[in-house]
């Protein structure tokens, strides 16, 4: 039995799911997989960073965290997290909290301090990642740390350990990924001929798209996916700027009809392919035929297609799209790096 | 670099690919796994177990076949075996036979012997996996060898791994899988209007089926297949005599016309199942209806679906069916587990 600290940053929908996935699973884990999580402390940003507490979770944690740190009343909570990390013995680092992809904050940071001290970072975040996927990557080499980023890359549809481990050794060539949920859910009912603006309110009221839905519907998540993806399976530096990104948010019914007439299905997707003249990186909503191995993936579904040299090509769908399906996602990669390091 | 000895069993369609594509990707193996095949014998039954010799691929072999073991020239190939895995340094055992599932032989012995002896074993034979899993499985743990079984439980579709790697942490309740691309192009074709006979013998003609394609039709491979990955995603002790199996051989014309009618396409299912009275392990026709994830799984296509508790269900379809596909499948196990021993 190998005991793991672990350290975890934000505690929204995600963070307390997680927690409580461990422990509800905690035999299974200890048993199959002889790992004991062990929670050292929870990080939380209100105004500052802030120590979580008064939740009913608390409860659940082996260690009273008043008495952890001694600064925890003075409002350093950045000091206290910097001395959490120097001084605890490393383990993981379970970060999600909510960064900017634009320039890594607050995550990028912490995540590089967190690997300089020999923590591993597993992450539902993906603001560090679209910054500097390969800054982080080297950060953790040197010290022989492991990044576990399923959660940031479409969580529980497997994608990125899918590539790595059960295509290991194949050439990919092409990826292609349908990878935002409420894009998806837009164009279908689309499809069924409902305006863009009936679509995203039905997809509003299910609690499928969120309130300001820009990210989603102008590609910009389907694009930091597709992009974490790419830099992970081929050691890449990809970055933002190598990507023309389309949303979905252009498309008209008549398109959609057009399409429909020739049997075809408007899909938002995220791209990857190599090309004599070198690789391609887009998002961009296309018209798949029914032989398309994406054709089906229909609502809030997702999925992912990749075109291999010897294995042809595999495409998984799926993957509960909540709190539930991220935090399960969280502890794959948390159990995939305890059992292999 | 790490070394590796391989020792080949069987050298078919599938073995001679592998030694082919190993040899092809030799640099990207050896660049980004760090790990150098080195291939040490290839044995091979004709009449008798025979050292492969006269094939145009054994220029690629670095060492002198006929140097490495005194006794290859007196016909006790048996004793070469064992000596070859008794004084080498245990690396992988690449079988590509073909043994008997019902009694195992001739892999089972052999296997036993090289995992006492410490070799890893990775295989496309299923053989000594359907006849005793739990024995292979504990031979391999007493001495911290791990088993590549990908090649035998639908090679280029990822099955075990995926559920053991991807799905980590996660209660898998239902498997349900389309294992046997010669079955399913059958249905297929019968869905279009031909015979079962028609069918078989385009199949036939297509070298998808077998000339005698018994095994297939009568759900066997389909058998062999869920019962060995019910076995390594469960850890159990599975065999024939717990499962129900009836293949696509008795459905008539009439049966698939009735289910197109309503919609729904036959498929030959492996299934796995958590009931509350017990598991439920069989292979039998079924009409699914379109919202299944199988459903679209057509010609001599595979694909597998995974029913978790909290990632929701987890489908892939795909995977080249040749020994191409079969070699990149042995390939990726070689990969994984020499990357992580």
């Amino acid at each position: 039995m190998r005991e793991v600290n672990i350290l975890v940053l934000g505690f929204g929908n995600v963070g307390q799911e997680f927690v409580r996935m461990v422990e509800k699973k905690r035999d299974r884990v200890e048993q199959d997989y002889e790992i004991k999580p062990v929670w050292l402390t929870v990080f939380r940003r209100e105004t500052r960073w802030d120590i979580a507490k008064g939740y009913d979770i608390l409860p659940l944690f082996k260690r009273d965290l008043s008495t952890l740190f001694h600064p925890l009343q003075t409002g350093k909570v950045k000091d206290d997290l910097q001395l959490c990390l120097q001084t605890a013995s490393p383990g993981v680092l379970l970060d999600c909290s909510v960064s900017d992809p634009q320039t890594g904050k607050p995550g990028y940071e912490i995540w590089k301090s967190a690997l300089e001290a020999g923590w591993h970072v597993v992450t539902a975040s993906k603001g560090p990642l679209v910054y500097d996927f390969k800054g982080i990557q080297e950060a953790a080499q040197k010290k022989s740390c492991r990044l576990g980023i399923s959660g940031a890359a479409a969580a529980a549809l497997p994608t990125v350990d899918l590539a790595c481990y059960a295509l290991a050794g194949t050439e990919i060539r092409r990826i292609e990924g349908i990878l935002n949920g409420t894009s998806n859910y837009v164009l279908t009912r689309m499809s069924e001929g409902q305006s863009y603006a009936e679509a995203l309110k039905a997809a509003q009221g299910k609690g499928i798209a969120e309130p300001d839905p820009s990210m989603d519907v102008k590609g910009w998540d389907t694009a930091f996916k597709i992009l974490i993806i790419a830099n992970a399976v081929f050691g890449a530096a990809y970055n933002l700027e190598d990507m023309t990104v389309t949303g979905i948010d252009t498309l008209t019914l008549k398109e959609l009809e057009e399409a429909s007439k020739k049997g075809l299905r408007f899909k938002l997707l995220g791209r990857y392919e190599k090309m004599n003249e070198g690789e391609v990186l887009e998002v961009a909503p296309k018209a798949l035929d029914p032989s398309h191995p994406l054709y089906q993936v229909s609502g809030s579904e997702k999925g992912i297609s990749f075109e291999t040299d010897t294995m042809g090509t595999i495409t998984v769908i799926g993957g509960r799209s909540s709190p539930v399906g991220a935090a399960a996602a969280l502890l794959k990669d948390l159990i995939n790096i305890c059992s292999s390091t």
